[in-house]
């Protein structure tokens, strides 16, 4: 929390992206003969499942169990896992845009704020800082628009060069309901979240500008920070790093294709930095693991504060023991 | 070519990455009831395919019509198109890469240089020039150690991680096969060379420098760049412009997530630029696509030179419309 908010400390805590996930058999165990969504609800079993890196890789924070198309169930949209999130009737005209409702969230996923007072409960003796999350709305809409994952997201682009009205009013409700999740995770017990942009990186930087930023401003405009600081992950978004400053975000998570010790640089006292191991970079041997911990953590010193993590989650074939060697040599710092 | 090599222009040229593709009714006529790999195969069929974009959308440049994996194919790999590339057997030992081959490219894939003779007797009179091609070879490693197209490439980085000598051979005897391939093409009549690094950019700033770098540059060496220039594409490789200049290419291929103007201004005299528009762009009114496309022309003047092009290949779903809107704003440049 201090790295989060650029207070001093001894050295740059430790947790990683997807920490709890497919990599651990304690997960797939977990998981045995349960869809990912009923997990995603099932409260007993998502407290579980977060707690699981805590206890098996000796992370330094926990975070929600959950999935960024979570708080999009209620908002009138047929959606489904498999495992990816499908989009059964895509979001295509100003119609479709308007018939998507922004309900509150505390009755269309009650589950996800009493797995947080859970986790806050379970953790608050041993002061681990506990994590909530949501998608950036531009990511959501990709999803929405595309119906699906894609390489190009070609329709999502279509409907912002051709029908840009229609992209602008589905990006405002995602926002509405974006900050009203937020908040509500951080009045029940997040003491700080992060927000994954996963694909506004496909953006070049005056699309960036035009389409990203502003959303992310109003987000961290409206949101409780005093009370939780604001991470903000961009996914390949190592040129647009200037407009990620400009968010407004407390924290600037960063993919692993940045050298993070010149973006500390450059972002001085204007953020905290997160980051950045190659989560591939986890097959490597534990030395070699260790030496990246210690460059990552030495670059990092430029900016306000450093959260160590990957520049992306874990993967499912990450070996368990790339990820203890990780969270290991984060705590060996001097 | 003036451009290329930082000559004097009265406007920048144009081309586009898979001008001649699948978003062409001609194209897909041409390629009915025909395999991929058949189509560039037949030289009379890949030569009208490679001229249909000259033709149909008045670009100012023919790029032979092929894959990079077609040298590939005497290699001694188990390679399918379905339709990417598929390999039945995935490189992943030393014995793997052992047994994989260099051949004469003029027995393994003699149709290649016939075509690119046609292209060129054709070409001569109207004095359009005629660029030829390969994959990187990082990026053919990819595909041979993955077996696949991936999100993640996490067999490739597990080899470059734990069995660097492993990876390092198979590199060494690509770089071999593509050196001797991209000459025989100069040879036969390709006045400029692109290589395609579509996978490097899936790496950081230090292991491109160990891995990529090396390679880019031993091809631009030995390569007779007296007569064809060698431009260099990296997808996604923003974060590697310092690395890419330094590999000697002549032409700079930028990723539409990359500012061309700050770029162009940071390469200055070192290199020409090519680029940049995001291909979903296309999909914009032409209006918007001709203030794009003056917009690059002006930010390119900072380079050496500039080849107007988009930020990556035409797609399926590109509008036959915008590619003409493209061509022929570059072509009203004053």
């Amino acid at each position: 929390m201090r790295s989060c908010r650029g207070e001093p400390v001894d050295r740059p805590p430790v947790w990683l992206m997807r920490q709890a996930g497919r990599y651990l058999p304690e997960y797939r165990a977990a998981r045995a003969g349960v869809s990912f969504l009923d997990a995603c609800r099932d409260v007993e079993r998502a407290v579980e499942i977060s707690l699981q890196p805590l206890r098996l890789v000796g992370t330094e924070a926990v975070i929600l169990f959950s999935d960024i198309f979570v708080p999009v169930l209620g908002m009138g949209v047929d959606l489904d896992f498999r495992p990816g999130p499908v989009i059964a009737k895509p979001l295509r005209t100003l119609e479709d845009v308007e018939a998507i409702s922004v309900p509150d969230p505390q009755e269309s996923v009650p589950y996800v704020f009493a797995i947080l007072r859970r986790l806050r409960a379970e953790l608050e003796a041993e002061a681990v800082p506990l994590l909530g999350f949501a998608g950036a709305p531009f990511t959501l809409a990709a999803y929405l628009v595309e119906g699906k994952g894609s390489k190009d997201f070609g329709a999502l682009k279509r409907m912002m060069y051709r029908e840009p009205a229609v992209l602008r009013a589905l990006l405002e409700r995602l926002e509405e309901m974006t900050v009203g999740y937020l908040n509500a995770q951080i009045d029940a017990g997040a003491q700080a979240v992060q927000l994954f942009d996963t694909w506004a990186g496909l953006l070049g930087p005056a699309d960036y500008v035009e389409w990203i930023l502003p959303s992310h401003q109003t987000i961290a405009r409206r949101l409780a920070r005093d009370r939780a600081p604001l991470i903000l992950y961009v996914n390949g978004g190592g040129h647009v790093l200037d407009p990620m400053i400009e968010s407004g975000a407390d924290v600037l998570s960063l993919d692993w294709r940045v050298d993070l010790a010149a973006a500390a640089r450059h972002i001085g006292r204007r953020a905290s930095v997160q980051g950045n191991l190659d989560p591939c970079a986890l097959a490597a041997p534990p030395e070699r693991i260790a030496a990246w911990v210690r460059e990552l953590a030495a670059g990092g010193r430029a900016a306000r504060g450093h959260v160590l993590n990957l520049g992306h989650g874990c993967l499912p074939e990450t070996p368990v023991e790339g990820v203890r060697a990780f969270t290991a040599a984060a705590r060996a710092l001097a």
